[in-house]
């Protein structure tokens, strides 16, 4: 690298597990701000010569935001969703960008099946049941739902050719399946994909489980369903307000609530530091990047 | 059958699930009382009658009570773990002993892995996280452990000829692995068998999955290793005393609690009201027993 161009790192002020390895190979700017006027304005005169962006906080880069970082080449996005992104703008104006390709797949992959379990099998209620001394007092729990023989649909199933059966639409998804997995990317398409009827769908002992994006479910709606009885549980690791979730579940016992982490382990954080360095190490080298996110 | 022999069974209250199956087939006596005295006054002149007893909730039979049944011949137990029965005054007085076999297989498992990743994720420590509002308070979840890569040994994994690498001992399984997973049957030679020494050689990372019995893990020493940190963490559905399970535990995000229930499930249930009533038609019909135990 004949220069050493200028790296922006959003991110949330715990987040600084990359902090070292980062500025030990570029110069680095740290901001903690979300909202584009304080963050433009923590930044100086140095806006025009940053030439990288590392986004760790989901910040929203539109077309105004882009257009004050004149000498923006790449966006290194650490989520594997992008629909925080302008991707158009993006293209329009040759600006690279990547996501966590891989990093996270297998945390997310277990956490999804710790999910599901933990819904069929009512772990935490049956945590909370013992540390309550309900066990005790009231003996027997409740029974749980058996998992071997439940038919999976997997809603993102990514881009490997496999021979599992295959539904050209979520509602036939969910209509063939007891179990849907939501791993997919969020876009204007996808959002709220999974609706009412698509709940009736699924049916009264039909499990939800998402660890994609909480926009890809009608909310609301899932609230009605899981509370009437229209749908058996879900397991939810996204919701469409965060941090939160909808207070009508807290109550549940046919649910399980994580607070998005499951990619939360020092094993996603280290592969992601690596991919960071690595996707700016290979433009700045003019090599392939390493997870390029396609703009088309 | 040319005479219908009397059945006694002995069971929780709530668990009728077999009653009509049962009483369908053969005369059936109920009796909820655990204890040999109150059991044998609610019999009246019928015990010397009963040429079976199920028994579904874990009624120690030794050799005085088994005194009072002269007329036994078989007993069907709907555990898997027989510790509760005198087998060596069985074997003596030629009494048939059959056990749950592998009907409650699938979801035991289900549940071993369940609670795995419910202690490397922490998933009821999250949803407890999300349900009391933490989430929106103070941000980021603690991280969980990776599931992946990670060594499991099993203590017990039955008579199948696999090719998983095999350790004579329970301290070389403890040391050479990160997981270990308790589904052996109890008796006098496994009492504690996992005592401070195997939790020491687990080590700090090392997790402790019990689906066995509570009795094969020195407790005591257990929560000490685990309020230390000695060990990192366990996912325990059996306890010595039982309801109960020991409340040093109660506030830690590192175990997940759960009140014997890994059998519970209706597929379970019905698995072993089945085999019950196949293993008394069997006896009574002189085929060969279904799930028998031993008696050596």
């Amino acid at each position: 690298m004949s220069e050493s161009p200028l790296v922006l790192v959003q991110r949330p002020p715990t987040f600084d597990f990359m902090d070292e390895l980062l500025s030990r190979n570029f110069p680095v700017l740290t901001t903690h701000h979300t909202s584009s006027a304080p963050l433009l304005n923590s930044l100086y005169r140095h806006a025009s010569s940053i030439r990288a962006v590392v986004n760790m906080a989901m910040l929203k880069l539109d077309a105004d935001l882009l257009s004050h970082l004149p000498s923006l080449q790449l966006l290194v996005c650490t989520s594997v969703g992008t629909e925080h992104i302008d991707l158009a703008e993006c293209k329009r104006r040759g600006i690279a960008v990547t996501n966590a390709g891989e990093a996270f797949s297998e945390d997310v992959a277990d956490c999804a099946v710790g999910l599901l379990i933990s819904v069929l099998r009512k772990i935490p209620a049956a945590d909370r049941y013992v540390r309550s001394e309900k066990w005790v007092k009231f003996g027997e729990f409740q029974l749980g739902i058996k998992l071997s023989g439940k038919r999976v649909g997997i809603l993102g199933l990514g881009s490997i050719g496999i021979t599992y059966p295959y539904y050209p639409d979520v509602l036939s998804l969910a209509a063939n399946n007891e179990v849907i997995i939501l791993c997919c990317a969020l876009n204007d398409q996808m959002r709220h994909i999974v609706n009412r009827e698509v709940m009736e769908s699924l049916g009264k002992n039909g499990v939800i489980i998402n660890v994609g994006r909480g926009g890809l479910i009608d909310e609301k709606e899932m609230v009605k369903c899981l509370v009437d009885g229209v749908i058996g549980g879900a397991g939810l690791d996204v919701f469409e307000k965060e941090p939160g979730g909808p207070e009508e579940l807290f109550g549940l016992d046919n649910v399980v609530l994580s607070p998005h982490c499951a990619i939360a382990t020092p094993g996603s954080l280290n592969n992601i530091a690596q991919l960071t360095l690595a996707n700016l190490k290979a433009f700045f080298s003019n090599q392939p990047l390493i997870s390029p996110v396609r703009l088309d």
